[in-house]
């Protein structure tokens, strides 16, 4: 089930349904949309589902014969299902499917979603050796995200079950990492996204995956932070270390702008027999490394979590690599997953100011709604567009008036560290029917409210 | 949305559509329908769903004003949703929901739709601080408890969610106690259900209620079971530890009749203001104490969850009675609950047999399809009628042939430990159009093929 | 070294090294002195260890050839050594000991003990594959046990270790039992012990070890308080259960009387092969049932702890009994321990009240020095001998002044629920030199004062 | 008690016993003898203790006031004490001191013993709510660390007790540092340390101490290996991410050499007033921090333990900095300490290559004790002193023959990746009585066998 995301249409169509919450209109995307990893490993399928609208999304992980897993829980604010069984140490292989998805705890139904389909689908049974089983964890894409509240449900879920690849991983934002943020720490705001890496060492195999919705900000080998909407105060900084010192010396909390809640969540799968202390020794390693790549790592306002898995395909305890290279290798795999993860699209960069007519800035004022509980207000005033949010501050758009700076008769941005920018839309007569804040990929769509 | 089951229609009505696992068309119940324990506690409101044509069920714990919970895992099968932000020891009250539910982790569905259903109503949001919070776990109901494989899912918990009661809680097999057993170590094969019980001292309440679906047998204040299909040669003994001590004796394993797959579910509320380390300690008191009036417990066919909630309203440090003895209260008031969770429906006792010509058991012959994985083949030699089930064993019913004994021209039994009962519809012809297996509160109703 | 124990020579001899604290004068003792069990398994070695004048004392479980070890925590207050190596799963055999000891937190010693003891013995080395290692917890034995605060050390411990014997359990006060207590939440004040039982099926082993120290009382299979220093008020009560409902009833926190701290630590041994899930899930069904056998059990004033132990002798997946039913052995097998554990010694019945003429009693007259922090104060007034403890209440002796009455010239008790009883030792010309409170097996000696 | 180390004096003195493993008659050391930190905090004590001859040592931080105190434990390989109890979200200060040891599992009788050297002290008594609580956590620095088997034991660790000061953190190899090494991974067989770092906010003040004895290598801010023996294969490779790729490239286990067995513990002290969850997010988030300055970290050959303590002396939850920038800062101030922990000392640069007639080299010959398992056989062939080491790899010398190349008469050095160095000390006929691996900071001293 392949629909291509039609943005344009969407934005019409869909806002009010997302308003009224009712999620059954939404349009299901399972398909691949930007760039992805590629490798060899039948055992391993991928799906992953969006609703464009949001945007937001889920990714299935699907292991063909089921496989032995465990999990790591590390941050402050984890939403997991179905880890205890994990952490029993049974080292038989029962799990059919880890789950990732947005929606904070209401994507928790992506993960239930997946077990439930692999028995409606006659995969899996009721039977007590054939119960379908899968664990998840699912980040925060809401306040800070975006302003609608559309979450990764049932049917999303199962659409994308029922549209898994084997050995095609869809990187950035896509998938459980449509709508994913970093940086927060250092008010990056950046749009962060779903990362995979891939390495093999004669008949063994190991992949990383993560989806990246961090306080902390990416960093890497180098030391160097890798994507933010920089502070201009920062001067000449671009170590993290350098920035994280700066923050320390002004004894500073994270600034107030940038998604309040966080998390990472990863996975990485081997096809290389291993019990489920190895297992847990190898998830262990690999969470901790990720300190390196994303800092700071695991605050309390992240809700980390990793699963370690494996298929048990190949090795026996003198294969080589051994399993403490083995995990070495995996950790750098993991850095490289985190690198993956950063959307290559080029953030967009302004045109110069125009100048639009007071008479032609009338059309476009009124109010815009964006989801249940954000609505943009816009009017003119000393011949400028200005604008006011009701609802949570979404990067410069804020309670207090903001002015509009036009860079074209539909087309505006704030003047500020994030460059918001709005378009409208508007009909023949010149009056605008809908608003959309920072239109591309993270684009969020408003209808005009009569 | 209160329907009232029509188990008469029902059977007619719905057997094909959960032969098609097509849970969209089964009939919500959120009904009462059964004893009920009262008390007094606005802050604790409880809805129950169950489709009756499983019959599966849920039970929904919804806390008005959220609470502060802690989770004590200790089975070795657990099916669990959010417990690992359980484990943080964050003090504050972040929890709207506990929820049990049957259908195995199929039913984990339940859990999660509690979290979207308070969203998707609008009592929560996408909101950092006002996320719908729910935690839970599930008892496994297929296999040896019926036929069919029906789950609560999504529909059933928001209709229950839609229909909460405060000071009521419906007992024995209701809600996610709907479809339960117990004493399988025994081959008891006992139908059980859920249980509660409240105290009050002063101001301070405390409740417990509890999912009983053990693979130990229920055991009163002075150490007898209380309900077990008797295995014959048992001869006086009453005492479960004096049956325990049989069975080590013979050094065997338990029966392979009964459900092998197990949990109990459990939950203690109180308004005490307690500190998450105090709530952590009361979680583990009472659900160690649970093993005396369940035995064997917390065996590694058991995913014994017990949360602990308090909804902090009332109490200081000196408040009597001491914390000391509170988690005592609660610990009583748990064996209480389990006492209170036996169905009191008698055993249906059989008439005596009949005598049905041959010539009219011919027209019950037949296939009869009671789920996706169970067929019951029925047809008549040397003038009996004869039964053999496809699928797993089902109390008396087996891949072997059993003798039915009429008690009537449609009904009949096989005499064994279970007395398996059968009754079968019949068109005006006399020709049978289904069969259902042990009519009454846990009839199973069974379609026959063309 | 096998030292009989001579107490009415450590009376005088020893009391005022304990009073400095000064443990190295304190006489060591490795001998049985007492009931024992008796089993057939080499590769369990038992040596215990005692100071007499504590009394206090420690168990040392060795494994001769090493072996597989987990640990369940479920007390509201452990004192535990190397159980975070114990959780992370390994197959390997590499527990040489569990050594369970008095002394509370000061007791800790004697595990650290049994390891460089190993070493010191040459029986364990430096090398990464030779390390000694050893687990343990204590139980608190200082405060409303005894009024000395010496602890097992290092000196004791690796004497137990020296005198290890295979095969023999001492039972009851003896070991880490020494100066074990039971029920004070019923205010019994009840002498306990260590308890052991064994089973044997085929060539399966199984034993339970258990020390008890609990708050809690010890119950047997009728439900009954096994043992207690009764309250006059209970009447005809004597089930655990209706004790405990006569406790809520009255909404009271336990009784003042009794030790304020407690724990029960136990330990299951099996020679059959098992994985440290199944061995894990065994420590925790078992730990679970001894809630029948100690009510109430897991308290936030118990630190209970299990360990269980496999020495991977015997078995295979298909040995009988079933692993399963092995559990629920092993869980019956520790209710036999702990009832083992109750001291056989009789409450001493007080003889009739003697007539001490008042000028013999005033040579009794003084101060006597118990421990650090414990002094009895003794004088005559209106011709009745008069007790005052400084410190702690320690049975019926209390802060405010208690009557003693004589039952011989220089023996006495208090008329009180405890009935604790003081015998002078007296010098040729009736002046006194020291005091014993409650004569016997878990005697306190004092020495006068000048 | 300070008593400065004599090192000559000890080579001769000392081995003979520390061959006996009679630890009574080492000398105690509780002398700095190195760089400090220092920082202004009373409520913070600090104490080292040493046996040169080891060299071993431990470390005691003591809370004056009792702090709260949690661990996070996240090595493959932990030996601790006490922790269960740390677990258990209790928010009251009940903890004395933590810990560090030398010495793998035996060095834990260090731990034990600030605890009984506390209540010998009558600082602490056997008292319920006055039990003297020390937790802690252990390295392993035998085995390719030293040749010999001493441990820090009670002796030392109750002279270090009664050596404490406030304000002064001894840095490198001192204290539980003493014989620390890091960078096995790779080879390196560098000596490593303990390290500490300070930093105050307003009131609010941090810091944090270290003991490294890490498999992986101690990393820079700028990404760079700090200190190891290079292998000349490396190139210009500096980066530690560089030098994990090339290994991970080769898919090689680590090298054989270098210490086996591993563990970084660690410690983070606040005066900040926290929750007991408050202050498990502080220790998750430092832990998983020191991954970016140890590479690679929490391997299964790395026991890693973390403690992190409260004096619970200043601040509101409205005190600046946030908690989330003094966890930050907390993991900047770890990354301090651990690069404060590399010893400054220069590597022995080698003089160069002396001639030495043969006839000099045969008073050399002989076999030298280095410890109970650790033997050097020396002898001359075709005019060449030749060693060969009964026992495990150490740095150089190995069960097969090396060259020992002259630098002098009497001192010699292996033409290897290490270096090691062997003096002799000779009598006046120029015969060897004893032979030093290694002279300086971390030698190793053997007596000639008669």
């Amino acid at each position: 089930m392949r629909i291509l995301p039609l943005l344009p249409l969407l934005a019409g169509l869909l806002c009010v349904s997302a308003a009224q919450a009712d999620q059954d209109q939404l349009v299901v995307n399972t398909a691949i949309d930007g760039p992805v990893l590629k490798f060899d490993w039948p055992a391993l399928q991928i799906g992953i589902g969006s609703y464009e609208e949001g945007p937001t999304g889920l990714t299935i992980f699907r292991f063909r014969d089921r496989a032995t897993a465990v999990v790591d829980v590390r941050g402050g604010a984890p939403g997991t299902v179905n880890t205890d069984l994990l952490r029993l140490g049974y080292p038989s292989r029962f799990v059919d499917a880890i789950v990732f998805s947005g929606g904070s705890a209401y994507g928790e139904e992506a993960i239930t979603a997946a077990m439930t389909g692999l028995k409606d689908d006659g995969e899996r049974s009721g039977a007590w050796t054939n119960i379908g089983l899968a664990a998840g964890a699912i980040i925060y894409d809401f306040q800070g995200h975006r302003l609608n509240e559309i979450y990764p449900d049932k049917r999303l879920a199962q659409a994308a079950l029922h549209d898994l690849r084997a050995g095609v991983f869809p990187l950035q934002a896509q998938g459980a990492g449509r709508m994913a943020m970093q940086g927060g720490f250092f008010g990056c705001a950046a749009h962060s996204g779903q990362g995979g890496a891939f390495r093999q060492f004669g008949d063994t195999k190991v992949a990383a995956f993560v989806v990246i919705n961090a306080l902390g900000a990416v960093t890497d080998r180098d030391g160097r932070m890798v994507k933010c909407h920089r502070n201009p105060a920062w001067g000449d900084l671009t170590r993290t270390s350098d920035l994280l010192g700066r923050a320390i010396e002004q004894a500073v909390s994270p600034p107030a702008v940038g998604p309040s809640a966080n998390t990472t969540i990863s996975l990485v799968v081997t096809n290389r027999r291993m019990s489920p202390a190895d297992l847990q020794r190898l998830a262990v390693e690999v969470h901790t490394s990720m300190a390196r790549a994303i800092q700071p790592f695991s605050t309390y306002q992240d809700g980390d979590t990793l699963y370690a898995v494996s298929t048990q395909e190949v090795g026996e305890p003198t294969t080589r690599p051994s399993l403490m290279a083995l995990d070495v290798a995996a950790a750098e795999t993991m850095w490289d997953a985190i690198l993956a993860s950063v959307p290559d699209e080029p953030d967009a960069s302004l045109p110069p100011e125009a100048t639009v007519p007071p008479e032609r800035l009338v059309g476009l004022a009124g109010q815009y709604r964006f989801g249940p509980h954000a609505t943009l207000e816009v009017w003119v005033q000393d011949g400028k567009l200005m604008l006011r949010l009701s609802g949570e501050r979404f990067f410069d758009l804020l309670p207090e008036p903001v002015v509009l700076h036009p860079t074209s008769a539909t087309a505006f941005y704030v003047e500020s560290r994030y460059h918001t920018r709005l378009a409208f839309t508007v009909d023949a007569g010149g009056h605008a029917t809908g608003a959309t804040v920072n239109p591309g990929r993270w684009a969020e769509y408003g209808k005009r409210l009569p």
